[in-house]
């Protein structure tokens, strides 16, 4: 475990080379809406409401886009569908749960624009992920 | 600029803390799919074969996916039409343009599975990029 969050020992932060051109956005969520046939044994984020909560988020995040680059995507199945809806934000591939409006504004406020965590909907636990 | 690749001055680097899960997918791309109707002045990645090639690039990842944990995913608009079709690469937050699948095997190939750069097709001028 590093002592210094500037410098994480993560296999992530290996990827980068010098020579790779500046990040085009500081911040890049990308929102699952993928929608699976309501039979589908594994369920889908897009039949839980996530591309009008993913909508809210880009709506959301044009109020702060004059002070910060991010940019907020939908994308096809990230295959969390257990925990859906599921987005993740990169760089740093943290990945979260949502189901309401409200989620969408703390993650917002507090990851996307002050770089923090929102604990009760980071998911941590990966086991039921669909390998 | 840092001359230990393992260690770049990256400012996506800083945004990962040491209390992070593991990342759940080593390498993630999205390449954007976006359609616009046909006389939109900015184009779009969705009318430049970008679905076939995103589809051409997950079946290829397959083959790899046993020895690397990698995801290839089509998203909405990443608002680099301009250049498209395009894809990013994270969490390393590489760009590239790209039109055939000899490009798509020359970026699996290289980048994705080497962490290379494919130079005639990494994206490194955005002057052209719509803000």
């Amino acid at each position: 475990m590093p002592t210094d969050p500037t410098l994480p020992e993560s296999p992530h932060a290996k990827r980068r080379q010098p020579d790779d051109p500046a990040p085009v956005y500081d911040v890049h969520v990308f929102c699952c809406t993928n929608q699976r046939p309501t039979t589908h044994r594994r369920g889908c984020c897009g039949s839980k409401n996530a591309e009008v909560l993913c909508n809210y988020m880009c709506r959301r995040a044009m109020v702060t886009a004059a002070q910060q680059n991010i940019r907020i995507n939908l994308s096809g199945c990230l295959n969390l569908c257990e925990y859906g809806p599921a987005m993740v934000i990169y760089p740093e591939g943290v990945w979260y749960h949502y189901e309401t409006e409200a989620d969408i504004e703390e993650i917002m406020e507090r990851h996307v624009k002050r770089g923090e965590r929102v604990e009760r909907l980071i998911i941590r636990d990966f086991s039921r992920m669909h390998r």
